[in-house]
Order: structure tokens, then sequence, then C-alpha cells
């Protein structure tokens, strides 16, 4: 868990007593590679730490799989609307390499809300999930896609490479084709 | 305010005595159709809440506007990273509208946080901003710019018309020549 306190500590400062009440809380979960964490109309039970791993959110749209998201640990996630309202959820959360988690549901995920450290820690992650959230959608108006690839490979320069080449491309918009040929020209 | 009570109230309920605090801190502000609210590069001083009107939020990329948003009154706005940092703006805000807006600053919003039904209202408008941006991500992935547009038009069948032609083809990711053949197609 320390490395969650870590984490925790890059967007406030956490108080022994409250870190306390937080580590309580959170259990820990591993997925396999590939695994499914949530399938669509499932309902999302947990909110959880990735201390380890790497995951893709995907939806089902006529039959293909569309990427929304890819999310690189140490970072927190969930399926938010489902978890919230504890209703089926309309994405899909897959392992794309194996996990390790910490995991609370919604019923402990309030209580700690009642922390002053760990409010102001959600408040400050939802914001920074809004702010990434924003820039896709308006890198998804004014760039290409080579351009996003580029950003992504800047971003996450070790990572790219271990996404298959499908999920990149449905993220990116185009088809596995067109992401080969970009990835050819800048070999 | 009693629109801005009626608001809040959607999303949380409001003990009379909270209610006097959030009304003392806001104060009225109107701005002009046409008229920027926000321009690039200044700094974010307030958080408003639009009683009427509507706004867009826009970029400057190489010298082409490109919309980002739209909203609509009753709801609240602000340049979340502008305002929250206190640092200069990297978006527009510009009146479609007259509009009559409330207005709050960042000492005043922190304020207003230590009451449970503010940071309880907050907490679900980030939420739902969140979930309309991922929302419109999506969209921009999964459909055309046709299927797009009668979207906008099925939400907001009354406003559609209002808004210049120009601003909803660059919202739509698409020249506006290519926006009026599709309301052709459509009449």
């Amino acid at each position: 868990m320390e490395a969650f306190r870590n984490f925790l500590n890059k967007y406030t400062s956490i108080p022994e007593n409250e870190w306390q009440q937080i580590w309580s809380a959170f259990e820990m979960k591993k997925f396999r590679k590939n695994e499914m964490i949530l399938s669509e109309g499932q309902i999302c039970r947990f909110f959880y730490f990735m201390e380890l791993g790497m995951i893709r959110f995907f939806i089902n749209n006529d039959g293909e799989e569309i990427t929304k998201f890819f999310t690189v640990a140490p970072y927190c996630f969930t399926s938010k609307e489902s978890f919230r309202n504890q209703k089926p959820a309309t994405e899909n959360i897959q392992a794309l390499e194996n996990i390790v988690a910490w995991q609370i549901n919604l019923g402990q995920a309030n209580k700690l809300l009642k922390l002053k450290s760990w409010e102001s820690f959600t408040r400050k992650f939802m914001h920074e999930v809004q702010t990434y959230t924003e820039e896709l959608l308006l890198e998804s108006k004014t760039q290409t896609a080579e351009q996003r690839y580029f950003n992504l490979q800047q971003k996450y320069p070790e990572l790219i490479n271990k996404i298959p080449l499908k999920h990149l491309a449905s993220f990116l918009g185009i088809a596995p084709q067109s992401l080969s040929r970009i990835r050819n020209r800048n070999k």
C-alpha cells in the first residue's frame, strides 16, 4: 500500500490517523492479463487503486469494440456512473497486463468521504480526470490520428508497445491497417 | 436567485441557513450577446451560475476558432483549470445571447465548500460534467457528424437554431458547408 500512500500524497497531505482509516478500508485484488474486470450489464461494485498494470475501458458498438481510455498504474479507476448509482455498466474494463489493485465498495467510499483528506483527494482526482477527458475531446477535434498517436507515444513511451495494435487503433478511431502505416512511416 | 435555488435542489437538499450563506456570496453579473466573458490568457476569476442565456467555450487553433462546448441556462460554468489555479486560461468563453449570471470568486467558492450542501452539489455537478464530456468523446469515436447533429437537435430543439452555423459546425468538427448540406437534406 505504500505506492497508494505516495499516490495520494501527490494530491493532498494525509494525516496518519486518516491514512490508517483509508488503509483499513482497502483490500487487495489481483487480475490476470486479459481478464474482464467489469463487463457491460454488470454493476461495478468497487473503486480501485491500481498499483501495477494497465487496463482499458471499451464499449461494444454494433459488434465492434471501441476503446475509450487506457489507464496506467499507479492510478485510480472505476466505472463511475455504475459505481456511484450501483446500476448496470454501459462499458467494459479489461486488464491488459497482470494487475495488482486495491479496492473499496461504495459504502466504504462514502464513509471515507467524511475524511477531509479523502474528500480533498477525490475532488482533485475528479478534476484531473475531467481535464484529461476534455483534452482528449479537444484533440479529437483538432488533431489527426497520427498526431494523437505521437502524443500517446510521448506520454507513455514504454507502454505504447504493450498495447495490442487493434485496441490502440480503435482508441485513435482508425483502422489497424492505418495505424500500421503510421508506425511504418515513422520507424 | 430562485432559479439558482431550484437548480441546486435538483442535486442536493439545501438547508435554509446554508442557502443564506450561498445567497450572500453570489453577485449578479450581466453579459451582452457576443461579449467575451473570458479571453485566452486572462485569469478566470469567477465561478458562474447562468440563469438566462447560452455561452460557448472555444479555443484558437492555428487561427481557426474551434468550439469545445455550448452551455445552456440554467447551468453553472467556469474555466475550471484557470479558476482553480488562478492561472491564464487556454480557452475563451463567449456569450451567444444576453446573459444573466451570478458569480463567486475562488476565495468565496472555497469557503462555501465547508457547507455540506455546497460540497455535495459541486461533487455531483462535477460528476455530471465528466459524464457529459465522456459521452461527447464517445460520440466523436462512434458517430458521424450527421448523427451528432441530430443528438444536439433532440437535446436542445429550441436552441439549436439560435447558435450561429459556423460555431455549430466547428463543434461538430465539420465545415459550415457540410452542415448546411446536412440541414438541407433533412428539411
